[in-house]
């Protein structure tokens, strides 16, 4: 069973190395799924897409287990069950900056490789204040791979044709209508 | 650059080894691929897809030099630029049977191996008549890879948003049109 929790376009800063830094939006996806078997337990999923680009599909998982370290590593303050809210928190102020020159806020995606190295990534929150930038959150994440980016997008093509049949479906009712009334 | 000579639904017994047979619908699609570099060639590629599961790709490509061993080794009269088209009749008169319980021409997609094995598979037309099976043509394909699987559902997906678009201004008209009858 999954929750999605949020699931919205939010401005992103792409920095790979060898690449000229470029702002694209991006999906960014939050779900909590849960699982029962062997022992009941809940794993964060955070998923990053990109409307435009079919192949661009990062991902992270992360258990209760995982986040005690991600917790202790980053001097985070809330636990497992808040952190999701304030990873959206944290969103939201990336968004509320959008187009300004120099946000306040800003959701960077950093990679110390190259762009088809299939390395780990950074997902950055940082702060710019007057006098410096804050990381607020680091997170790594993995780039899909051949097997994930295809049910990504089996998924995405499933949902797009249920998207087109509903439309077919109004169309013809609004026709029928339309027609009617010509009559 | 690309030419389709042939893209439709044409019924398909599949026979996998340990797995029951069935009859599906699938998308026989034949393309002619010119290429120029580094010398001009044609090439013949053959792609069968299912509209209802999106992982469901096989190909197979046959280049002239491919050809002249196919034509020696399944004993074909027709040379490399008229076999499309007598591969195509033969499609359409497997689809002319469509629903017959007994059909005199079938399409069949046989594998000696398990169905998740990743072997090549035998597509082949078999004419049944009182006497025998006659097996027209026997073409060796092979199961997409998640890559290939990949790119294709990339480019189903690229199709499927334009006519979602497209059917999403048709509908703002009519219903604008509707609405302006009601006035």
């Amino acid at each position: 069973m999954s929750q999605v929790l949020f699931r919205q376009l939010v401005p992103l800063q792409v920095k790979y190395k060898d690449c000229e830094e470029r702002r694209i939006n991006v999906r960014v996806s939050i779900e909590l799924q849960s699982v029962s078997n062997p022992v009941h337990r809940k794993d964060l999923v955070i998923q990053l897409t990109d409307d435009a680009d079919p192949f661009f599909l990062y991902n992270l998982m992360i258990s209760e287990e995982d986040f005690q370290s991600l917790k202790l590593q980053q001097g985070l303050l809330v636990d497992f069950s808040a952190f999701p809210q304030k990873f959206i928190d944290l969103l939201q102020q990336c968004t509320q900056e959008q187009g300004k020159e120099i946000p306040r806020f800003l959701l960077q995606l950093v990679s110390t490789a190259a762009i088809l190295d299939h390395s780990p990534v950074f997902l950055n929150v940082v702060e710019t204040n007057p006098f410096k930038h804050l990381t607020h959150l680091s997170l790594k994440l993995l780039p899909g791979n051949d097997m994930e980016i295809k049910k990504f997008l089996a998924s995405c093509l499933k949902c797009s044709k249920e998207e087109k049949l509903s439309l077919e479906q109004t169309l013809e009712d609004v026709t029928r209508q339309f027609n009617f009334t010509q009559q």
